[in-house]
C-alpha cells in the first residue's frame, strides 16, 4: 500500500502554521491553537468513514471499524501538542502518519478484519504543567482526578481552569479511563530526538524500552539581602545553593551510567533583580533511564547534596517529587515485527532504547506495544532546529503502515 | 531643635502603603505608585513657604531661601523608589528626615545664612532598569540622553516609554544637569543596609566612602535539546555555565578580601521549562567594594572563568558591561562634623565605609559630602524584614538636623 507524501506534508506544515506565538511554533496544550490544531485534523476526517470521538480531557480518537469490529482495536497514534519554540515533528509525525494509513484505506476500500483506532493523545508535553503525557496517563488508569488536581501552569492556572477555556470539565475525567480488553495492541511512531540513527546512518529505530523521568521541583529559601552591604559570609544565597545542587545533579548522571541522563531545566531565582542577593530559587529537576538503579543513583546524590548544600549554606531546601514514572520494556514480539517489517520493506535498522517519554510507556501497561524512530539530524529536538527528511518520513510511515495492516489482518 | 517623631512616623507609613502590588512594597521608579508617592510629599509641603521644582526626569527639589539666597545651598535627601517587595526605611528615612528639618525651620520661624534644598533623587534603586541611581547621575552630568537611550526594563520599555507614561520627556534629559557651584555641600541619611552597626551596638555610622558596582550582563548560548534524549556528553548545556560562573564569582569575591562583595542575583534559562535543556541562559552580575583593585580582580576572574567555561562547554558567552561606577571616599572634613554631631548629641557612632551605593557618590563630585548611617537589624535591607527602630530613626534625623544647621549657619 502507498502512501500520499504530498498530502502528509501538507498536513504536517499546516499544523506547524497554527501557533500561539508569532515567527516561532509555541502550541501548549489546551491553549486556544492546540484545539485549533485538533479542530484542524477533525474537519480533515469528515468526508471519510471514519468515527470520531473526544473523551473528557481532549484524547482524540479516529476509528474505522472492523469486519468482526467486537474485537480488540489495533491502536496507533502519538500527540499534536508542542513545547515553547518547538519543531514541526515532534508529535506530528507519528498522529499525521496515523491519519494518512486511515485515508488510504479508505480512499482504497480496503477492509481489516480488527478495528483501527488513532489515538491522538492530549498534553504529551510537560512545558505547560510540568506534567508528561497527562492525556494516556489518565486513560490507561494511571492518573486521576485527585492525582492532577493540583497542578499548575506558569500563570499560575490550574488544569481544571486550563480545562475550562477550551469547554471541558476537570470533575469528569476520571471517564477518561479505558479498559485494557479495547486494545490489540498499540504502535507509536515518533523522532529519535537523539543523534543515534543520524550517527548509525540508519533510517528506522525499533524501540526495546522507554526511559522513564523522575521530575521534581527543588524549593531553595534562603535570604534576600542588599548586593552591596552584605559581606559574603553573612549570606544566605539561594541561587548559589541552586546552582551547586545543577552541577552536582550534572555529574551524578554522568558516573550513573547506563545512559542515564539528568537536567536541571530551569533555575527561577527571586527576586531576580540586580541589587539584592537571591531569597528564594527553584529548581525544575529531570532524571532519566531505562536503568532503575543507576537512574535512582541520581535521585539519591540530589537528596544528600540537598543535605550538605543545606547546613553549608543555611539555607532551607524542599524536595518536591513531582512525578516517578517507571522505565518500561517494550515487548520482544513487538520488535521483532517492527525490525521484520523494516528489513522487508529495505530500510537499514538499529535496535535501541529511547530516552524520551512517550505515550506508548502507558499503553505498554495496556496490551503489546512497539514504537518505531526515525531520525532527528545533529539529535536536535525541542528546539525549532529539529529536522528529519520527507524520505525518512516517508519510510517510518510505511514501516508503520506495514505493522498496523499484519496485525490488523487486513483482508 | 526638636523633630516631631509621630510625623515623621505617619509619613512613613503613609509612603509604605503605597505599592504597585497588593500585600508587598513595591514602588518602582517612574510607576504610577512612584509618581503618586512624590505628589503625596509635594502635597505636604504647601502649606510651608518652600519653593517647590521638578526636574526633566523627576528630581524633586523643595528649597527654603536663605538669608543670602544667591549663596551655595546647603542640600541634603534621598529617594523614595524602592526595589520589589521593599522595606519601607531605604530611601523614605533621608527623604522624609530631610522634610520634617523644613518644616521645624518654617514652623519656628528660623532663619539660615544660606538656603535650604531637601533633593529626592528619581530611580536610585536598580530594580527597573538595572541601572542606579539614575537621577543624581544625570543632575551632576555622569550620565547623559545618550548613555540611557539603550535601557530597558524586564518588559521591554525603553526609560523613554516609562518616562512618557507619567508623563515626562526624555528628549529633555539633559536639561537636568545643574552646575556644582549652587551647591555648599551635601548629605545624605540612610539606613545601613548590613549589619555592622547593630553588631557593634552603635547607633550612627559615619560614612567615609561608597563602594560602587562593577555591573554586567553574562549571556550565554548553547543548545536546547531534549531533556531525555541528549545523552550528557552531546550537551551544550548553558544553565550548567551559568551555574559554574556564579559559583566563580562568589570564590572570587571572597578571595579579593578587602570587603569586596559579588553577586549574581539572576540565571535566566530559556526555555525555561522541564523537558528541554537549556539554551540559552542570562546572568544578572554586580560587583562592589571600596578597594578598586580587590574589585577589579573579581572582574578579571569573571573574564578567564567565561573563556574556561566556553571551552570546556562549547558555550558562546557575552559579557556585556553595564555600568562601572568608581568608589568614593568622602572629604574628612565632612566625616569629622558628623562624628562630632553624634557625639554632642550623646550617640554612640562607627566611622565605616558603605557598602551599598547612593546618589551621594555622585554629590560627592560636586560638592563636600557626608553620609550618615543607623542600624538595620541583622543587616536586613531590599526585603519586607527591613526594621529600624524609632528611636535609631529619631538619632538619625537629629544628627542630620544638626549639621544642616552648622553649615546653613541658623540665625
Amino acid at each position: 500500500m502507498s502512501v500520499n507524501m504530498k498530502r502528509i506534508q501538507t498536513i504536517i506544515e499546516k499544523l506547524a502554521s497554527i501557533s500561539s506565538v508569532p515567527g516561532e511554533l509555541t502550541r501548549l496544550a489546551f491553549s486556544a491553537e492546540d484545539e485549533a490544531a485538533h479542530n484542524y485534523l477533525i474537519e480533515l476526517c469528515k468526508p471519510y468513514d471514519l468515527s470520531i470521538r473526544r473523551d473528557q480531557v481532549g484524547n482524540l480518537f479516529i476509528r474505522k471499524s472492523g469486519i468482526e469490529d467486537h474485537l480488540p482495536a489495533v491502536t496507533f497514534g502519538s500527540h499534536i501538542d508542542t513545547v515553547v519554540n518547538a519543531g514541526k515533528f515532534d508529535g506530528p509525525l507519528g498522529s499525521v502518519g496515523g491519519l494518512e494509513i486511515l485515508f488510504q484505506l479508505c480512499e482504497q476500500g480496503v477492509q481489516t478484519r480488527y478495528p483501527l483506532e488513532l489515538i491522538i493523545f492530549t498534553c504529551e508535553e510537560s512545558s505547560r504543567f510540568n506534567y508528561a503525557t497527562l492525556g494516556s496517563k489518565l486513560m490507561c488508569g494511571i492518573a486521576n482526578r485527585e492525582s492532577l488536581s493540583r497542578l499548575r501552569d506558569k500563570q499560575g492556572n490550574s488544569l481544571e481552569e486550563a480545562m475550562a477555556t477550551i469547554g471541558l470539565d476537570f470533575t469528569e475525567v476520571d471517564q477518561v479511563k479505558r479498559n485494557a480488553e479495547e486494545f490489540k495492541c498499540f504502535f507509536e511512531l515518533h523522532i529519535e530526538q537523539g543523534p543515534r540513527l543520524a550517527n548509525e546512518r540508519k533510517t528506522i529505530g525499533v524501540v526495546t524500552g522507554i526511559a522513564a523521568p523522575i521530575r521534581c521541583i527543588v524549593k531553595i529559601q534562603g535570604q534576600a539581602d542588599h548586593s552591596g552591604a552584605t559581606a559574603m559570609h553573612y549570606r544566605r544565597d539561594a541561587l548559589l545553593g541552586g546552582a551547586e545542587l545543577a552541577l552536582a545533579i550534572e555529574r551524578a548522571a554522568i558516573d550513573a551510567g547506563h545512559s542515564t541522563v539528568a537536567t536541571v531545566s530551569n533555575l527561577n531565582a527571586k527576586p531576580g533583580v540586580m541589587n539584592v542577593v537571591p531569597g528564594y530559587c527553584e529548581l525544575l529537576v529531570d532524571i532519566r533511564g531505562i536503568h532503575s538503579e543507576a537512574r535512582e543513583s541520581v535521585f539519591t546524590v540530589l537528596q544528600q547534596q540537598i543535605e550538605q548544600v543545606t547546613a553549608k549554606r543555611g539555607l532551607s531546601i524542599e524536595l518536591q517529587l513531582i512525578s516517578k514514572d517507571q522505565p518500561i520494556l517494550l515487548p520482544d514480539q513487538m520488535v521483532q515485527q517492527i525490525s521484520r517489517a523494516a528489513q522487508d520493506l529495505g530500510y537499514a535498522y538499529e535496535i535501541m532504547p529511547s530516552g524520551a517519554g512517550h505515550d506508548a510507556m502507558h499503553m505498554a501497561t495496556f496490551c503489546p506495544t512497539g514504537m518505531i524512530f526515525v531520525p532527528s539530524k545533529n539529535g536536535i529536538s525541542h528546539n525549532p532546529l529539529e529536522f528529519t527528511s520527507w524520505e525518512e518520513i516517508e519510510a517510518g510511515i510505511k514501516v508503520l503502515q506495514l505493522v498496523v495492516l499484519e496485525q490488523a489482518e487486513k483482508v
